[in-house]
């Protein structure tokens, strides 16, 4: 019999994850961008790729996008994945690349500016309209590098007014998650760099404004599964942007950095009652910058699927009881204990069980896509991040 | 002329800041606490220290109680205060001491401690009734040492019932302001580790619940001046506990580690409105484990004092108009023209004008107190924390 | 048949790890050391809880002593220990807790400060002639708080004398292993901060003198394992102080903040040829706060173990296949595979297979050690850091 | 009469700081490159930049170029230089944008990849032949970014062999620096990422390897004034590359973020006899991502200057008497009285004296060099790094 029982089996069944377009381009550092063989050069390529890991998975239903990186017929897009048997996810706006935004774009000291980076989330929220995405993602890649370059709390004003503008034009059945990050591309200040930020704003605007909380956007040291608890409470987690970093916003393949983390904000997701949620959205946001990218993916999100299960595993009465009797070791034991388990073996009779193969990476290795890309796409220009 | 406008001088002279009693008594780490020679034994010999501090600088009118540290007849302290040209001031509770708070106080799974440390604080606002003081300090020290010891989503359910039935007892001229603290002396876990579940926590209060941020309370590399910027535009700064920090919560003289970042911050306190406005208390919170803590804190208050100076030279009109322009260098060197400008001749012609000595730790130093008290304070026990 | 295979038992078969004999009495944080009912009032006392820790595990047969904290005849202790089964080993010093050592003691300006802190090595090392140890353990608490405060460059020439003095009187199977620390207890800069120091001082001694490695003292981020690999190539690696940290040098149980970090140090230390090698000791050094300690003692021993085992579970002829043809993902999978195997089990069997519980933690438990201890040891003072 | 004595003014007289050619070119994020009118095309055009900031400072005489972005006729543009009054400086090497080099160069588990980076350095001593230059700077870009992808051990001792091969090449004059940087490109583990083991390969090498420590490739919170004052006190410092940063590798204006950090460093630079020393070559080495680059580069060695200036200042005798007797607060105040002292008037008369402009920021941007070069250069590829 699986160590799975069937409850945590039919919460698993319901798991799925959003994955990026632009993990499937190319990306890099500021120091060098590889480029691989089989890479798209188009939305419709990308969507190929990632119907991929959804096929070996089972656990990746929805592709989000990136506005301008992935303009299209948007119609035309959505039929793809349709037969692909996946869906266009949450919509990512870019206010980062445009000349225009060196110094600010939703923030920016010129109106004309601002109106510019509105126009542009008004834009993709008609994106939304036509692939039927619920969510726009924002995250604010404005800031400054040096200490009085900008006016940090007219910014402050003016990003609540250009949020409110966005807000203003969302649809009833849509919603508007802003993501929060440390440093980078800024490096003295960043407008939305911590949680508490996302949430004060988010929280000006109304009830279909969420925080995005991205799991390499924190200083060393900080605890996310502590926010992830806190917004669960004030319910105000809109979706995760997964993926793991050793110093900075790595984008890491989840869970590669730091397991032990991953299970903790896992197990936080599921006690604050987060899990195949509707309100909160999984995705990946991760950079293949030196691994090949479809099974990048598909180990991520089985990374996510396995640590989901060890999570599910953590026997909540006895740890319960444990804290309350202020046992240390009796309460870390029990967690450690579900954290330890291998629950691969149970996983892959799980998908076995559902027609998969038992090892989607194996599968995959073998089924000759990477080979047929590699071979097909010859010529026109590589995806990646324009920059 | 002074390099000191009247308009500065003006606000110069508005300022106070608060000293914590405890920075007189003996403090260290867990490897060792080092006496010195007149350390005092009682709150009443802290206050005559403090009053040395305000004596020579003019700027530090008030001194902050810890409880049970100062334990005593507080009609007698403030009298005894008052003789000496200070008063009392915020009053600090203390949660982290007794044998029953080891797994919590205000968040412990048992009611009955929890109750006993809502007790504590009702005992302490009898306490600002009997000084005179209007704020009471939380500085909540729970938190966790090993995953899966506590369960952080009940814990801050309890927090919020706590505080309730504390800010419930506070009087109309009362506050409550809530410390938040990265870490230490829990290592996992704290249970007010940042400063947005500080103002998440105090906005479900009301009105009279504030944050107060110490600036030695951060993950490496937090913008903190983003965050003083940020609660004085929601409102919700109450007070500073000022020191520095190069590594941890170092307690430090405020502005030895980095007096640029000190600069920075009272820059934007002046540009959000929180200089000499009475919503916004300056405290030091401080330990001199290998200096001279009378001089330390002499020496302290000068430091906020000419860093405020500085912050009040940048030229506002020149920093908007590079602002505006994108000129960044142009930006930056206003800002910097002000912080690099050398404003401690001027300070002590301002001393001079009003009949103190031009340079307080000389002074200090030559009024022969240290000597006195050294002499006298024979015999007893030094105050320190208690640990 | 077992997951581990004879030659991985035999590996971990040799396994010791020395414990700390302060490791049993009490500790805390500069706000408060608890104390707990059966802690031990002297060295002996400690050498009896060690010694539980090595019955029910068979992983800790020698314990490490602190001087001045276990000042006593070493000869009657030496064979009190051996009476219960296990060894005296590692000799700590200590130059931080005396008043003269406020500014340092072997790096300190005055001669004959640093002469007294040398004359404490050589009585450490007639300690060790009294208890047949082989190392004496250097950690140098020295530094300074404030920029200005030391001369830090005359500190260090400083020191390499003082080592130096301390080096000669080194019998000829003696050693001199010294410790470096990030921080703490001096915030602004410490006399051996980092590997490099440490390795260039002792590198200036010769060949006795060898660098000792605490998991727990590193700056953020810093990839640990890379130091073992480095300290390993050069011949300098000569103990490991295993212990685990979430922010700073939080002391807790190895493996408990993250354990696949412990995972890489050890599989490096099985690559670099670390592993049962009499040059590199394996000693813990933490602080049981809020657990039991004991019990939190036997969870370490177990956690280095366990560890062990999955990293001697690594395919190596894989993994360096995959690593020379550039395969990321594959090279990476199998050295997860590694680390998500269950090994408990198997550790279980081998315990049974030597007439041991399967449950060390269970087993002592049961065993009504901690009761006896804890109705017998009533009276006098509590061992702890005397801080 | 000036603050800076003329023992203080000869000090100046004589510092020089090495320019990059690449800070003239575009540089930015992995999210966007900004471009800006006047951008050089080429290397000559670099270097009439960089002679503008001499001409404007007399402190930036030299300019290290990077191979392969600098390639061209090497006694064309050493014979330019010399016409617009700088000379060729320091040679930087590149084993980060090959796509052979994805998974290292020097250290590839590939001996005919690592001979290829082996004779890419070999011809960039070529080039320093040609252009007179003495230092061949390697920064080992060069690491991995997943747990068990490569092989540290294997790695580094292909990294002595490498770099053996390389340095038996140099002449009798030329040395090699070899910088370390603590994370980027690579997130796992980095080659060299401290000077720990930058000071152990270069000591395998010999005496005319040294090590070049950048000041923006270190841990948070790591001193690094500590480890200038190391490297000095074992003559391994062979250069520095000065920029500044707040969390990353921000490569911002040196003494941008934490000027403090600037004096602490050029004090020991004093202190071990490092200023003015030909084997301590003073670089720069900054990105200008968002603000102008002749006067970001101008600012930048004005900085370096006038922080040199307050480091010289301090008063050394009376520091060593605090600190002999252990006069925290007096050494401090002895070591901030140089810190806080306004050297920028003197330094104006200086260059007055000297016939250069006092304001050397108005006196560039009143010459028109910026609007001709907008107005000169148009058409080409702006140099970058070409990522």
């Amino acid at each position: 019999m699986s160590i799975l029982t069937p409850t945590v089996l039919a919460d698993l069944e319901k798991q799925s994850i959003e994955l990026p377009s632009w993990a499937f381009g190319n990306s890099g550092t500021r120091f060098k961008v590889f480029g691989t063989p089989g890479t798209p050069r188009d939305p419709f390529e990308k969507i190929a790729d990632a119907a991929q890991v959804h096929k070996h998975t089972a656990l990746a239903p929805t592709v989000a996008l990136h506005i301008p990186w992935d303009m299209c017929d948007f119609g035309d897009l959505r039929k793809h994945a349709e037969d692909l048997g996946v869906e266009l996810g949450t919509i990512n706006s870019n206010t980062f690349q445009d000349d225009d935004y060196k110094f600010g774009a939703l923030t920016h000291e010129d109106a004309a500016i601002r109106q510019k980076a509105i126009d542009h989330h008004l834009a993709c929220i008609d994106v939304m309209d036509a692939t039927g995405s619920r969510d726009l993602k924002i995250w604010l890649a404005e800031g400054s590098n040096y200490p009085g370059q900008a006016d940090l709390r007219g910014r402050q004003d003016r990003l609540h007014e250009s949020l409110q503008k966005i807000y203003t034009r969302l649809g009833d059945d849509q919603r508007l998650v802003l993501e929060y990050k440390f440093f980078e591309p800024a490096f003295y200040h960043t407008d939305v760099p911590d949680w508490g930020t996302s949430y004060a704003q988010v929280s000006a605007l109304g009830e279909k404004a969420m925080v995005c909380l991205d799991t390499g956007h924190h200083a060393p040291g900080t605890n996310i599964e502590f926010i992830v608890m806190q917004l669960l409470r004030l319910g105000k987690l809109g979706s995760f942007d997964f993926n793991s970093r050793f110093y900075a916003d790595d984008d890491l393949i989840v869970g590669a950095a730091d397991p032990f983390q991953l299970f903790r904000i896992l197990f936080e997701v599921i006690r604050g009652g987060g899990l195949n949620n509707p309100d909160v959205a999984f995705m990946l946001d991760q950079c293949h910058n030196v691994e090949d990218k479809i099974p990048g993916q598909i180990r991520s999100v089985l990374n996510v699927q396995e640590m989901t299960a060890r999570a599910l595993l953590v026997d909540r009465d006895a740890l319960t009881t444990a804290q309350k009797s202020g046992d240390v070791l009796a309460a870390n034991t029990v967690f450690m204990d579900a954290f330890y388990t291998d629950v691969r073996p149970a996983l892959a009779e799980w998908r076995e069980s559902r027609g998969m193969d038992a090892d989607p990476m194996a599968a995959y290795a073998a089924s000759g896509y990477q080979q047929k890309i590699a071979a097909d796409r010859v010529g026109g220009v590589q995806a990646g991040w324009g920059a």
